[in-house]
């Protein structure tokens, strides 16, 4: 089999020979004792970026959360967010395995931002005897749920309800440019909405490692002891964040690009198949099919297109998933496009 | 102020006399060497009642819950449970903090089991790098959620699934015996819908300190050294099992008075003020009033009842509660629901 | 086999007949709402012979010493003590699995304080990068060490010594009645050298079950909401209170005859065998034999006795402890005696 | 004042022009899903040096590390090692913190490992009730120590004892490198005697960034599954791994020039101040001077020092710890002696 589509996760990006050309030649220093001059450049772009004082550089976004949540909460105090967040469903429970803090959530449809969902399960101040919530995390965009795009009015909602509750707010911006890239609101204004920000170079953006936590000063100051104890205090890694720089500077713009395919996509099979997918919901790079809607267990679907050269991830049992991103061009999207189209046509018993 | 009804909590219960007369005799031995007669027969006694192999003596509820849970789940294993569910909110997220376990809710009414939600939150097995499900935990009654009683068919049937996919189930059962009471449904019963099972002694029961957790006789070995480690190994506990087999004898069937009373309070409040509580949702010994109904914030309330001798606990800003026990008779009971229903009709500007 | 002397531990002692007495008239209340007079007038009591400001009930001695070193420490910060402390060996690693608390340690020939292997391990401020030492734990008398008593000048230059440089103190008394009995120094004396002091009334002394923690108030408060997050917060445990102050009236000053009993026996021993015991060395109501200078694996020596109805423990493969405790009289100790030097005349052939 | 001699660690070194051409034409994939054939590479290479079955690449040295104790332990379960090792000291107490581990440490001069110390502490199976021993830590060279190469007959008895009592060994190779080329002993030799090794490509090696963690290939499967949890599973790191790879080529031998000038600084401020540092126990990249020996404060003597362009690291108050490295040639090497010779004559207070 060849792969024509590799669609399992925009973090299969590989580095350009223009990115690599920047890697080359960067400057470094050892960036435990802070001396990494590239890696500071990065930070402050991105701190700049999102509005915030200071900004960490981390070899994950996993970390990056993780340490964010650690600010605001310590073992036995409490984090709030949806059913399907990334920091709930895909780290490994590193939050209270790591940290002892506490989670609740609510079921939010295609991981759409609930605020009242939000407000009226969080417990500001739970006395002696009863857990006190410290955060409520938003996922924009929300990988499990398709992609989707946070309301800024929400957030702005949201942190405003937070504040006055002395509640902090992280936002898991992992695909934080895939939002303000399909939205239109600044990179500065979703970070208004949150106390810490995580940001990730190794997804849509195309660096081939590197994540963010954008802070206040002092917050980053404590993030860099947190990261040390994580085992993520990395030292030349300059290398790495020349990479980061470049993605900023190339790689932003161009994710309209990739949210225009799998839109096409979506219409596509949403045309033909609108129990699978409402276009209206494929908001960013994500394409989340029911394919149970069409009969199919999702591993097996995804079984079948990857016998065609179309690699999916089955998130459960009844849903597919399909992401774009630097390394996917047009004609991969169309040959994609046609078999999803031709399964779902013929069903999984054939 | 003389206190004329504390209905603050059934912990409150003082030990009768006969209680205390089978406390002064009871025979005793070192039970972290698992020597003391009387605590081996309560232990075989909660077993049997709740038709498992096995059951340990425990200080408190909590830790018969927590040690239950970490039979299930491990440092980043998940559980999963209702978002008011005793061992999420009212044990200092101790699951997280001492056992590293990652945990998820959905919102249900009156903490009523929503089977449905519970299955569609479970992983069972979420491969390498997502978080697997190990436990759904069920309270009943509900305190939280006002006494409610979960119906045996929805046990039974999320016992069912569960089995299916290789998932455990943990039934908090601090009130287990109010639930018994009420519906008529045999303990056993109950018990054959879990794999660990918590019991309280202390709370409406009326024994002054105890709860068991009761499961299979080698989990129950491995939550002897659980509860060591908890520093729950206590050692001449017999003179407190005594006091819990007296309560057994005892004070079970009693507990149909404490309904009744609670009962009662809750129709001639509903019938005023039927926005404030739904007597036909008022099924055991808890009664729950939404108070913002009425236009009081619940602590205010509280203070204001406090202050004519009927103590109750605000559970949060629009909720006050007020629990029935062993130490609560008719005239205490007339004269709260009277000072309740003075307070709704007065508001909270008088 | 009839048990004759059971020297496994003082923990194993039964209440008196007047003991049970003081436990059947005791007052009570709900004491995770600090309702309970008996404990309230105990928990005083304890703080005046400590001369601390305060002291909180717990179940047990573990539990004291885990939430004592929680005040002191949180995750990943250090706590330093000798190699064979109770809180290192017997408490199922706690510290480090509920609290994240790192550990070091010095070996210290029976158990003994060494003051300067304490404050060259001691890290006050390891700065960003490196672990910092937030407390040194002392056991008093200590435990594996064979009821080794610590020299009051050597706590007070150990107390000297961290209060300058900031690093807490933290005294395991769970037998600090037999030291003060032993040595004279008053308990007062003791609790001054440290900063959080536990003390076991079920032990030497008698009572059922029942441990404190003394601290100042501002510590006691932070300890009440930590013991109930460990389970550990129980209702009307004004029963267990009373015998602990029937105990603390009635049955410290009788310590002394157990430190004679076991002094006896240590001498017929120890001038038989002297490399199996110094006498010089058994200070209060410990005896811990080399028996491996007889020949003897500890754990065979140890079942031998017990088949002549004397029972100890085998601290490891060499060392079998025995411990006189309350229940054990002089005929008891003289056959003790008599079993030991039989089984050391014989050797494990026999 | 212009850095003359940066010798506060080796982690320092800077990519070579060579290193940076091996960088940029790596061949990446997606190591989350293990689809980096140059990462690849370099784990087997690794695995094939230390003859081990497996190897993960990891971002840090203390991932590797904490990563390989989580494989021994868990919570409750004991480590233990010398009270110096850098798992203990310079990790933050991320064992404890993020895996439960509890500690417990000898004292050994410089780190030298202590055979019969590790043994008389080792307690495999401490019962129910006691902490059972799962690995004894060894950390070759020893860093804190200065340097200290661990004799391959220590490490081999202590492998067969280990062995024998089902105790496991972990390595802290880290300077495993320096070890084997002071040493003549072959690194397969070295990782014949632990079950867990792990190795630093960014210290003397001089690669940017990058550790790796050799096991058995069951072990190294489970690694992935902690380090994806610790928020280390990096994407296209064959970038770095390409660095490590070439690091392997071309800068072991050369380790061997690093020890020929350390141990020539050694000689020159040992033959003058012979109780400031014994040559002898120079052995490798790692200089430690006992400067209060010569009435200096450790970090006022690195503050003298760098004021003439030499950085070192003050350890403690006594101990001052000079490093070197790829990026340290003779002419440096030759400062730095004379720079030290002179403030040791002029004493702190010139």
């Amino acid at each position: 089999m060849t792969v024509l589509a590799d669609l399992r996760s925009d973090t299969l990006t590989r580095p350009t020979p223009a990115m690599r050309a920047a890697i080359v030649d960067a400057a470094v220093g050892d960036d435990v004792y802070a001396e990494d001059p590239t890696v500071q450049e990065l930070e402050r772009r991105v701190a700049d970026l999102l509005g915030h004082e200071a900004a960490l550089f981390m070899p994950t976004g996993s970390m990056a959360n993780q340490v964010g949540l650690r600010l605001h909460a310590g073992p036995g105090q409490e984090v709030i967010t949806d059913s399907l967040a990334h920091v709930l469903r895909a780290e490994l429970g590193a939050a209270a395995a790591y940290s002892g803090i506490t989670t609740r959530s609510w079921v939010a449809p295609r991981g759409r931002l609930d605020v009242g969902a939000a407000l009226a399960m969080m417990v500001p101040d739970g006395g002696l005897y009863q857990v006190s919530t410290a955060c409520v995390v938003v996922e924009n965009t929300h990988n499990f749920g398709g992609g989707t795009v946070q309301p800024i009015a929400d957030l702005r909602r949201l942190r405003e309800e937070t504040s006055r509750a002395g509640v902090g707010v992280h936002l898991d911006g992992a695909r934080l440019w895939n939002a303000s890239v399909a939205s239109g609101v600044a990179l500065a204004d979703y970070g208004a909405c949150a106390d810490t920000v995580s940001v990730c170079l190794s997804k849509g953006l195309g660096a081939p490692v590197g994540s963010l936590l954008a802070a206040s000063a002092e917050r980053v100051r404590e993030a860099r002891v947190l990261r040390k104890r994580m085992g993520g205090g990395m030292r030349q890694v300059g290398l790495l964040a020349a990479a980061g720089l470049h993605a900023l500077e190339h790689h932003v713009d161009r994710l309209a690009e990739d949210h225009a395919r799998t839109r096409r996509v979506a219409q596509a099979v949403g045309t033909a198949y609108p129990a699978v997918v409402d276009p209206e919901h494929v908001e960013t790079n994500i394409l989340v099919l029911d394919v149970s809607a069409a009969g199919w267990v999702a591993a097996d679907l995804v079984a079948a297109a990857g016998e065609r050269g179309v690699l999916g991830y089955p998130t459960d049992a009844r849903h597919a998933r399909f992401v774009w991103h630097l390394d996917v061009d047009d004609e991969m999207t169309e040959h994609a496009g046609a078999v999803l189209l031709d399964l779902l046509a013929r069903g999984p018993g054939a």
